[in-house]
């Protein structure tokens, strides 16, 4: 990929925040990933003082912003192994605008909802180590 | 309301399955008085049978004939006290085909979403026991 693009390119990384912060860590592993082939325009997923209160700003303010970045994001990345009303909203509202979406899924951590993984419309790509994230990215974006 | 609509009404009730049936009761509960108001196309929700691992069919039939009876669907009944990616992708679904859509919050258990409680399209109705939900269900389908 051209480099330029890389650097144009937006992407909207969906995680869990209010449904649970259990792979908080992981979530900071793939966002360093992402930031080589675009800008994430969620950082703050990462960010180690957020915790399952979410931000200390109002709903509507948060709803407003994330589904504003979705809109504008040339593709979707969701970690989908914490369940989390939020992630399946994003993954819903992506796939009504017609974007690109990728799920990430930790294998042998739980059953993901038959709304994802029977949804052909969407990549779920499992893995067992976040270590693995970086091959599985670079087969994504390139 | 006359009685030949409510008959005809069809219900798309929406909880936690793979993300945890700590609230599967509830469920029930909330299926019965659903019942009077119209048929509920997802009654299996309810079903003590039915554990985390979900049906035991395959995910993309589950997929296919969840969207299809939510696609026919007069109005969406969400309870969202318990995090779920399908859930959260119903919603997203259902506003997606311009659904009324109500969500039942049980006060106190968590942080709902902000893409839920910050999304001004839906109804979130927050209860403290399921035995206000006869009431609850009644402001909304009188």
């Amino acid at each position: 990929m051209d480099p330029e693009i890389k650097e144009e390119m937006k992407i909207y990384f969906a995680a869990s925040i209010r449904g649970g912060r259990d792979y908080a860590r992981d979530y900071k592993k793939i966002i360093s990933q992402l930031s080589i082939y675009g800008k994430v325009l969620t950082e703050h997923i990462a960010d180690n003082k957020l915790n399952d209160r979410g931000e200390d700003i109002s709903e509507n303010t948060i709803f407003e912003r994330d589904t504003k970045w979705l809109r504008e994001s040339d593709i979707i990345v969701a970690e989908v192994t914490q369940p989390s009303l939020g992630v399946g909203y994003e993954i819903a509202l992506g796939e009504s605008l017609g974007k690109k979406i990728v799920c990430l899924f930790k294998q042998q951590s739980g059953n993901l909802s038959a709304m994802i993984k029977g949804n052909r419309k969407l990549e779920v790509l499992e893995y067992e180590s976040v270590n693995e994230i970086p091959a599985k990215l670079k087969q994504v974006f390139q």
